[in-house]
C-alpha cells in the first residue's frame, strides 16, 4: 500500500493540464491502489510556461530538458504528452532508462515509429500504455462488457462512427502546429480519427481493409503568433500552407465481417467534441454521444414484443456500472476528467503488478497501421490492406 | 359488413375539420368495421361557411340549424363539434331524438350540465362518448395497457402532467370567444386541462381531492374582428375583459393514493401542443411527450442491473401496439390526425354493437367534476373534494 | 376549379395503399388546386386483390391487365407503384399514351431503363414524376429553403447520411421478391439507399463520384410463401439465394466539393425507419431523423455567442413552414401518408399547369446513376465518376 | 496572491468527499484566486472513519470534536457538511469564533434556526454561504444571466421544476437518518425541495404564497445497521417509523406574478438527479435537466419565423459561458463534482474580499421560510404566505 510511483511528465499545455489533474485524483477516488502516485517533475521548452504549469498543477519540479525527465533516478513512470512528432524518441529514451511509459495518442507520426515504439517496450519489459481515454468512458467499457458477453449477439454487422469538431470552420483560424503534417503527422486523422478507430478497434475487432479519403477544405490559413492562446494570427497577414486534412471520410471491413463506416472533421459546425457510434449486432445495438457521454443506448432484440426500444442507460450505478463505485451517487454525472483518471488508475495497478494494460503500444500500433492504410487509400484511390502488426 | 351509418356533424371550425377527416378515413384503415360510414350532413350557423366545409370535407348536404341535424330520420350519429356552450343543448335534443352521440369536450360548461347529458344518456339507450382522443394515441392506449397488465407496479406513487401551449403570450392576440367564460365556461382550463385530466382519470384512476389555482395573467385584450383566421384584433382598437383562466396549475390525490400535480397553460413559450406526463409505479415509469406522440419511454424495475432506463419505443409495431396494424410499417409515423380515426373505428363499432365505448359521457361527466372542484379551489383558495358522480 | 383529373393506380400492396390514401385526400386538405382527382381505376394482378383493394382504397373500378389501364380514354394520370422490375415497360406505354405519370422510386432497375424513360417522358411532353416522397416532408422542404436561402453559407462542408431499417436481422426471414435481383434491381441500394441519395441531391447537389461496398451478411434464407402478409416462410424448409445487398456503405464528392457519407441498411437492429441526415455548411448546419420527422435542427453560426446550439424546430408553423398551412395547428404532428400528399398536391398543380415538378424523371436518372456507380464501385474495388445523365 | 486560507472541514461523508475534493481543485482551476487553500482539519465523530477520510481527501489532521476546529486558531473558513440537527449550532459557534463559514444545504432544520444563525452571521461581519452548489452549475449560470439581461422578456409567468430521485421505492429499504424527523428535519423536502426552491428564488424571485402536500408512501422500515455503505437492514427484522416526507408537491406564487409549481420525490422511478426546471417569459422560455446538466434549452421569440425553437446550448465554451474557461475545450463536458469547485472559488474570492457572496445566509434563511410554509401548508391544508426574512 505504501510504494510510490513517482511521474514525470512532458508536455504543459492542453494534455499537460489533464494529465496532472488525472495524477493528482487518482489516489483520492481509488483508495485500493497499491502505489501512491507523486508529481515529482513535469517538463517543457519553456522555463517561464513550465514554471506556471508546475505551480498550477502541482508537480513539485520544473524541467526544460525532457532527457533529464527520462534519465532522473527518482521517476518510475514517464508520460508523454507532447506532439506527436516527438512521442517516438522520448519513448525509446525512457524505455531504454527502463521506465514505465504512459503515451498520448496517436502513438507516432506513422507506422514505422510506432513498430520502433513497440519493439523497445517489448526489449524493456516495461509497462507501457497508450493514452486512448475515451476507452474508460464507463459508458464506453459498459459498451465492451456488454459487447463481450454478448449481449449484441454472435454477429456484428455494423460499426458506424462519427467524430466531429468545428474549431475549423472559420478559414481565418490561424495555422497552429496541428495543421503542419511535419509537426502533427496529420490532422483530423491522428488528433481524432485515431480515437474513433481505437473505439472500434476496443469494441469490436480488428480492421482487415479500408477504403477512404480525406480532405483539405481551407489551403492556406494565416500564420500562427506563437504562444498565444487561444491562437491568434500574426501581425502582417502572410499565409502558410495547411498540409493535414481537415476531414477524413472513409469505409472498411473488420476481421469479423462487420462493416465499418467512420468520419472525422474539423468542419462539423456545431459539433464540439461529438464522437457518436452505433453498433449493430444481430441481437443488439449500442448508440454513444460524448456530448452525453454518461449515457448509452441499448436496444436488446430480447427485450419483450412491443416494449423494445433503445434503452437511454444513465451510467452512473456503483454497483452496476464500470468506475462509478469511486464517485458520487446515481445521476451525478462525471466529465471528460474522469476519463483520464480511470485510465490512469488502471495504469498505476498495472505498474504496482508488472503486468500489461490496454491499450498497449500494440494496440497504439494497429490503430497506427489503420491510419497509415487510410492515408494509403486516400492518397492512391484505392481499397488499401491494413498491414499486419504482431 | 354492409351495414350503413349516417353522420351529421355539428361544428365546421378546428374540429368539423379534424373530425370530417376521421368520418372519411375510418373505413378504409379499419376494413373490418362492421358499418360504412356515410357523410351524410354538416352543420354551420353561416349558409356560405358551411356549404364551403360541405364541399372541402366531403360531406353530402349542408345545414344552417342542427335542430334540422338532430331530427334528421337519415341520420344515426350526430358529431359535436360546436363551442362548449351548445354541448348540452344538443346532445340532450340528439339523445332525445334516439341518435348514438359522439360529443367534442370538455362535455359541457359545468357538471350540472353535465350531470344532465349522463342522465339522458342512459334515459335514452344510446351510444355515447365524448371526444377525448389523445386516449387513442398509441402510445397513451399502451400506456394503459401496460398499467393494467401491472407493468408499473401494484402502486402508482405519482402522476405529473403538463399541457403547455403558447398562443396567448402576445398581449395583442385578440379576445375571441375562448377567452369569454360564458362562452366557453373556462379557458386553459377546460380546453386542455380537461385532456390531461382525462388521461389522468384513464391511466391512474378517480381523482378524490384537489387544489389549484387559476390565473389571468393578460386582464383585457383587443376585441377580435369576427371571422377572422387567424384573429385578428378588430379596428378601433377597442379591448374586453379576459373572463377566463390563462393557466391553472394544482395539487391532487388520486382514490388509490398516487399523487397529482398537473398544469395547463397558454403561456408556455415554445411549446405548441406540449402534453406531457410522467407515471411513476413501484415496478415502473411511463413518460410521454405528445410533441413526440410515436413514443412512449417505458422504465421497468424489472430490467438486469446495469441495463435499466428509460426505453425508448417506437410505438408502430403492426403486432405489438395497438391500432397499428392498420397504418404503415415500423417507424413509418402517425400524427395528430389519426387519434380521431381510432377513437371514430371504436365509437363505429360500439354503436353497431350497441355496447358502451370510454370515455362515455359519465367520464367527460367525471372530468367534468374534477374541473369544477379545481375552479372551487382555486377561487376558495382551498382543498375542495372531487364531487361524486355515479 | 372544375377541372379533373383522373387517375389509374398500377398496384395494390403498400404503396398501392399509401398512394390511394394521398389522391384520396389531397383535394380535402388542398383546396385550392386547379382540379379535382378522381380514383378511377386501380390495378393489380390478381383479381380477388385488386378488388379487395378497390373496394377499401376507394377506386371506382378495378383492373387486372395494366395495359387496359395504359390505354384508358378516362384516365389522365398513370400511377405506377408495382416492383422495380416493371416500371420502364409501364412508364413508357404510359408516357406514349400521352399520359402524365408517377413513378414510385427506385426510377428503374438500372441506369439503361431510367434513361429510356426520360427519353420517352420529353418526347412526350407529358408531365412525369419519381416519387421520391421524402422531398416533401415539411422539415426537408424545409431545409431546401434554408440552405437555398444562404443559411448554411456558400460551401457545404459535408452530407453524412443513415437509412437504417431492421427487418432482415433474423436470418429466418423469408427470401421475398425484395431479395431477388431479377425482380428488385437491388436490396437496401435501390429500396433505401435511393432515397438518400435523392435527398443529398435535393439538398446539397449533383454526386461526382463514389466509393462503396455492399454486403449480403445472409446469403440464403427460407423459400417464401407466394401472399402472405407479413412474409412467412414457405412449408418444406427450402432455401433460396439471396442476390441483393442487405447493406450499402459509401463515400463520395459532390460536385461542389461537398464530402459525401451514406450507408443504408436492413442489419441496423433497433432501427425502423431511421432515415438521418447532417449537413454541415460554414455558416450554418442542419440535422434531420425521420423518426422524429417532424423536426429539424438547425445550428446557425450567426447566433449571439453564448447562445448556438441546435435549435430544434417543430416544423408545424401554419405560417412560416412548408405544406402546414393545410393541416393542424402549431405542434400537432403530421405523420408518414402526408409525404404523399403533399408529393400528389405538387403532381397535380404541375399536371394541370402541364408544367415540370421535381423530382423530375431526369432526377430519377441521375439518381439511378449515382446507384449505378455505387454498384460498379463495390463490384470492382474502386472508385466510380457518376456517369452523366442530361 | 500568497494568502493563505486554512479550511476546517466537519463531516466526512458524501459530502465531505465532495467538498474536500473542491477544496483540493480550487486554486488548480482557478489561479488567479487571491488566495491558496489548504487543508487544514477535517472533523468526524469516530476516529477510524476521519482518520481514512483525513488519509484519502487529503487533510492535514483529523479531528474527533467539532469545537475544537471551530476554535482553532490556524483555521481560517468552517465549512459545515454534517446532518441537518448540528448547523445551527456549528454555525453559531464557528461565527461566534470569527471564521468564515461555508454550511451545507439546507441551512437549518427550521425557520427558527436560520434566523438565528443569520443574525449571527450578521453580527460577526464574517463571510458565510449556504452550500446551494446548484447555482454553480454554469448551465444555471448562464440562465441567470440571460434572465438578467432580459432574454427572456419583462415578465416571467412560470416557474415548474421538479426534482427526482428513486432511492425509496424500494420498501425494504432500510430507515436510515435522512428518513427521521429529529435528525433530519424532514425528507425530500429539506434534501431536494430545498435545491428547487432555492433555483427558483435564484432564477424568477422571491416566492410570496404556497401551498403544498407531503406524503410518506411507506410509513415503516426495516432499522438500519449503524455505518453500513450502502444502508443495510439490521438483523432481526424491526422496523422503524418514517417520520418525514417520501415526496412533496407544491404550487405557489412569485412576488413578481409567476406561477409556481414544485414537485420533489424519492419515489420518481427511473429518476437519478433528475432536477428539471423550465421557465417560461413572455420572450422566452428556458429549460434545464441536471441529468444533462452541460445543457440549457433555449427558446427565444426574436429568432426569425420558421426558425424558432429550443436551442440545445452545450454549455461548454470558454469565451462565453460563466466558469468555463477553466476547464476544457468545448464539448469537453463538465460532472457533478465541478458545481463545488465553481462554489467554493468564489466563495474564496468572498473571503478573500470580505465580501457577500451569494447564497448568504440569507438566502439560506428565505429558502428555509419557503419550506416551513409548505410544511404548514400541507399540515393545515391551506394557503400559507411565506413568513417575511430581512
Amino acid at each position: 500500500m505504501t510504494k510510490t510511483l513517482r511521474v514525470g511528465m512532458i508536455g504543459c499545455g492542453f494534455m499537460g493540464k489533464a494529465h496532472s489533474n488525472a495524477w493528482r485524483q487518482v489516489n483520492h477516488f481509488f483508495p485500493e491502489l497499491p502505489a501512491q502516485v507523486q508529481l515529482t517533475a513535469i517538463c517543457g521548452r519553456e522555463a517561464a510556461a513550465v514554471e506556471r504549469a508546475r505551480s498550477l498543477f502541482g508537480w513539485a519540479r520544473a524541467e526544460t530538458d525532457w532527457r533529464t525527465v527520462v534519465a532522473a533516478p527518482d521517476i518510475d513512470i514517464v508520460d508523454i504528452g507532447t506532439g506527436n512528432d516527438t512521442h517516438c524518441e522520448m519513448a525509446l529514451a525512457a524505455l531504454a532508462a527502463g521506465k514505465a511509459v504512459l503515451c498520448e495518442k496517436p502513438l507516432a507520426r506513422n507506422l514505422a515509429e510506432a513498430r520502433r515504439m513497440l519493439a523497445a517496450a517489448r526489449r524493456s519489459g516495461a509497462v507501457h500504455m497508450v493514452c486512448h481515454n475515451y476507452r474508460r468512458i464507463p459508458a464506453v467499457a459498459l459498451a465492451r462488457q456488454m459487447i463481450q458477453a454478448g449481449e449484441l449477439g454472435g454477429a456484428i454487422r455494423h460499426f458506424h462512427a462519427r467524430y466531429a469538431q468545428d474549431w475549423l470552420v472559420n478559414p481565418n483560424f490561424p495555422r497552429t502546429w496541428r495543421l503542419q503534417k511535419h509537426l502533427a503527422g496529420s490532422g483530423a486523422h491522428g488528433d481524432i480519427n485515431a480515437h474513433i478507430i481505437d473505439l472500434g478497434r476496443y469494441l469490436v475487432g480488428e480492421i482487415k481493409e479500408v477504403c477512404g479519403m480525406m480532405e483539405t477544405f481551407i489551403k492556406e490559413r494565416p500564420l500562427a503568433e506563437p504562444g498565444t492562446v487561444p491562437p491568434q494570427a500574426a501581425a502582417g497577414g502572410r499565409k502558410g500552407k495547411v498540409t493535414v486534412d481537415d476531414a477524413v471520410s472513409w469505409i472498411g471491413r473488420f476481421a469479423n465481417g462487420a462493416m465499418a463506416n467512420l468520419e472525422a472533421t474539423r468542419f462539423g459546425l456545431g459539433r464540439k467534441n461529438h464522437i457518436t457510434f452505433e453498433i449493430n449486432g444481430d441481437k443488439g445495438s449500442l448508440y454513444f454521444d460524448f456530448e452525453d457521454m454518461n449515457r448509452l443506448k441499448f436496444y436488446s432484440a430480447n427485450s419483450a414484443a412491443g416494449r423494445k426500444g433503445f434503452t437511454d442507460i444513465i451510467v452512473t450505478d456503483r454497483e452496476a456500472h464500470p468506475y462509478m463505485r469511486r464517485w458520487w451517487p446515481p445521476g451525478h454525472l462525471l466529465g471528460y476528467e474522469h476519463t483520464f483518471v480511470h485510465t490512469f488508475a488502471d495504469f498505476i495497478q498495472a505498474v504496482a503488478d508488472r503486468a500489461p494494460v490496454h491499450p498497449t503500444f500494440l494496440d497504439g500500433a494497429r490503430c497506427m497501421a489503420v491510419m497509415e492504410a487510410v492515408e494509403e487509400s486516400s492518397a492512391g484511390r484505392k481499397w488499401v490492406r491494413v498491414p499486419a502488426v504482431k
